[in-house]
């Protein structure tokens, strides 16, 4: 999509109650109780049912039936799950840059996000850092031009955001780790060498995995 | 989940809605209007909405606001994109059964639902065929215990149960082409070979995906 109408009024809810989420302040397995949300931000029944079920297709909370909306667990299980499903994507998207970038301008974009995220970590300002994170992803998506594999990359992000908020509230200095990471994969991809995307996200994944598993056991 | 609860209303009428568009009674962009589903169901305006958001989350519709919701493009584009991505979890999948099978009886499952694949494409039940060859996939989710990995194949098995509908109305032979990959598949499990998994498995789709752009361009 190259516009974007405004959101619906679900859309909008599912962002509120998204956003308090990713932000701990509801917390893994809290009930969400549409009536509740209903009277709160006085909207229709309706829509927040409509709300929920676009939280649950971000894996964000889980609906049962008869035992209504909770916010999703994040076990040790669950965030290696994550991990392990998106790096895989991750090095799908790495893979298409390495192998469809034309002239240095078409990593232009991924050079000005490197020069934000900097910028971010600098300011210690976690939000925008994770921001700027997805961002990198994002600028991928026209090499992929794979709208399956972007959708379901979107859909996984809401719960990442959750992970990172979560450790980095703790280690504000891991922005930095991040930043070197980024720097050894726009060398892969410039070098177009696919084991090297794969080698530089791997590690990237599997230490930042430690991290949100070290922020959990300190909770 | 160990049991299934009754689906709820929404559900319901989400999985009646993807049985007409997976079986192409309901063409590609075609409209559905609340309003129409809402009447020849007999159900409330609410219901009907939610099961549009949970046909979006499975792509088989796209809802645009405004607009409303239009059964999804089949173009040549989008079926490619789609097969490559499944190709990767399926090749996830298989890895992970390769990997941790311990006991011929592990690989019992598989072993059954081979008989039942051969016995569905003896009968040319295609129904029951791409239902099997699910199964396969859902044998294999235990191996990986990857919880966001499953919900992932879950939500594009309809567009792929769309795709698989259209080639084999017009290709019943197509069944036994299957039934050797799949053998070939099992072959490379049992021999933990990783390499020989992502063969396999890449050939199959890559077999897969010509025969959908033909039948496509058939129509």
């Amino acid at each position: 999509m190259t516009f974007k109408a405004p959101d619906s009024l679900a859309e909008q809810i599912a962002h509120h109650l998204a956003e308090r989420i990713i932000r701990g302040e509801l917390k893994e397995r809290e009930r969400i109780q549409e009536q509740k949300v209903t009277l709160a931000l006085n909207v229709s029944r309706g829509s927040v049912r409509e709300a929920l079920l676009i939280l649950e297709r971000r894996h964000l909370i889980t609906i049962l039936p008869r035992r209504g909306a909770h916010v999703s667990e994040l076990t040790p299980h669950n965030v290696k799950s994550l991990y392990a499903l998106v790096i895989e994507l991750y090095i799908l998207l790495g893979y298409a840059v390495a192998e469809r970038w034309k002239t240095t301008e078409d990593l232009q974009p991924f050079v000005q996000i490197q020069q934000r995220l900097s910028e971010n970590a600098e300011a210690g300002d976690i939000d925008s850092f994770v921001q700027s994170s997805f961002d990198v992803m994002r600028a991928a998506f026209p090499f992929a031009n794979n709208p399956f594999l972007q959708e379901t990359l979107e859909n996984l992000l809401p719960a990442m955001s959750r992970t990172y908020h979560l450790a980095l509230e703790k280690r504000k200095t891991e922005m930095s780790q991040f930043l070197n990471a980024f720097a050894g994969l726009l060398q892969a991809v410039i070098a177009r060498d696919p084991a090297q995307v794969r080698e530089t996200l791997t590690a990237y994944s599997k230490h930042n995995c430690q991290m949100v598993l070290a922020a959990m056991a300190e909770r």
